[in-house]
């Protein structure tokens, strides 16, 4: 594999794909340490500029991880998630055999502000309790979750601890709600300050920014959900069908 | 309302949640232009730092835009396109009331990179189709997409003039071949320097990226496509249904 001079693509986008491809075909393995900087630069013949890039790239994208003075590794895949269940997050995590945590940021009983009582469909300024956390797997944060509930449907909700609780288990077990379907939409955006901070990530850095709005039965809103993903540890996962309306005229 | 001086939340995030407010309940409309820097600080009593923080996240959002010397404004919604069926660019904007348009970056007949051919199901090196494309709905650009096809599936393909032919047009009706399913990845990432030119995006920009595999019957992989999405105006919808692993026990 040689880097191409005379392609339109530059030689540290060569460089990426060229490593990204000998980490997918398992050449480097996970927690593999990378050759250093100055070993890329002499085998494919570019400056250490150009690999620096290279991997900078890379290590926001999550394919490497760097470890001061010790070199570049090669990161864990991105998590997987399917788009298609109501799940919540401590499920996800066990399910890939990781152990979830919290860590409650806010958890207090407010006013619902105009956007969350229309979704909620409450009127505003009537009581929601707000439940935000930070979620980590492994002892790795890896989301933020800011979620507000109608307070006339789970007014003992606080009095469990969601630093080990699960919010699912809580409403389906303690409280008797079968949580039904789920409107979600995702976005990508640039982490804040507070983000970058609270999810340990390198600016600028992507995120993933979900809403969901979660029903139980006789399309009653329990939940609206504002999570922000870590850009470089998730992905989402979809399978799209057939298009009815797909075969035009 | 008022900011809250008090709040552990910076003021800049607080009129940033003030005026994406009034603009949800409709106090400012699509275009409508903002009262000025100088006019938000003296009214919301805060330094025109503040202001300009919080209009300068508003606008990498997708919230409002700038026009230089004309002032800030308010912008379109997201679009919210559904993550359900197998529809094409072409499609999706159609259905949105929006004239569609290509500029091809790229069209030619390549021998299949390692991941392309194993997604494709095919030898390394064989030849694949290879379509990049600036997608625009109503001249303003939206999303690159770079597709691969199996060239034996599809030898006519580039006697097509996709700068104004829809590609999932073509396959259906030139090709006689049935979109099925596909599975699809979205994940968030820093914009590129030449994607952001090519989006007309400001640095430092977040944008979706998607991965689509998608199938004709027989579960044969009829293309492989890549897309960046711009992150300030597109976000994904999806419904999520009641979890059977849901009840714990």
């Amino acid at each position: 594999m040689r880097l191409k001079r005379e392609s339109p693509d530059p030689l540290y986008a060569q460089l990426k794909d060229l490593l990204r491809t000998e980490i997918e075909t398992g050449h480097y393995r996970v927690n593999d340490r990378l050759p250093s900087e100055r070993e890329l630069a002499d085998h494919y013949q570019v400056s250490r500029i150009t690999v620096r890039q290279a991997l900078l790239d890379m290590a926001r994208e999550g394919t490497v991880y760097t470890r001061v003075g010790k070199g570049t590794f090669v990161a864990e895949p991105k998590i997987d998630q399917p788009l298609r269940a109501v799940t919540g997050f401590s499920q996800d995590v066990q399910m890939r055999g990781s152990r979830p945590a919290s860590r409650v940021l806010e958890a207090r009983v407010i006013p619902a502000a105009p956007d969350v009582a229309a979704a909620l469909r409450i009127v505003p300024n009537v009581e929601v309790v707000l439940l935000s956390r930070l979620r980590l797997a492994d002892d790795i944060p890896l989301a933020i979750e800011t979620a507000y509930l109608p307070f006339s449907l789970c007014p003992t909700l606080l009095s469990h601890n969601f630093a080990v609780e699960s919010l699912y288990n809580v409403l389906q077990n303690d409280l008797g709600y079968t949580l039904w379907q789920a409107e979600q939409t995702i976005e990508a955006g640039l982490a804040t300050a507070h983000e970058i901070d609270l999810l340990a990530m390198t600016p600028p850095a992507a995120v993933l920014k979900m809403v969901r709005l979660t029903f139980i039965k006789d399309s009653v809103p329990i939940e609206y959900v504002f999570s922000i993903y870590r850009g470089d540890r998730y992905k989402f996962h979809s399978t799209l069908q057939p298009s009815v309306t797909g075969q035009p005229a």
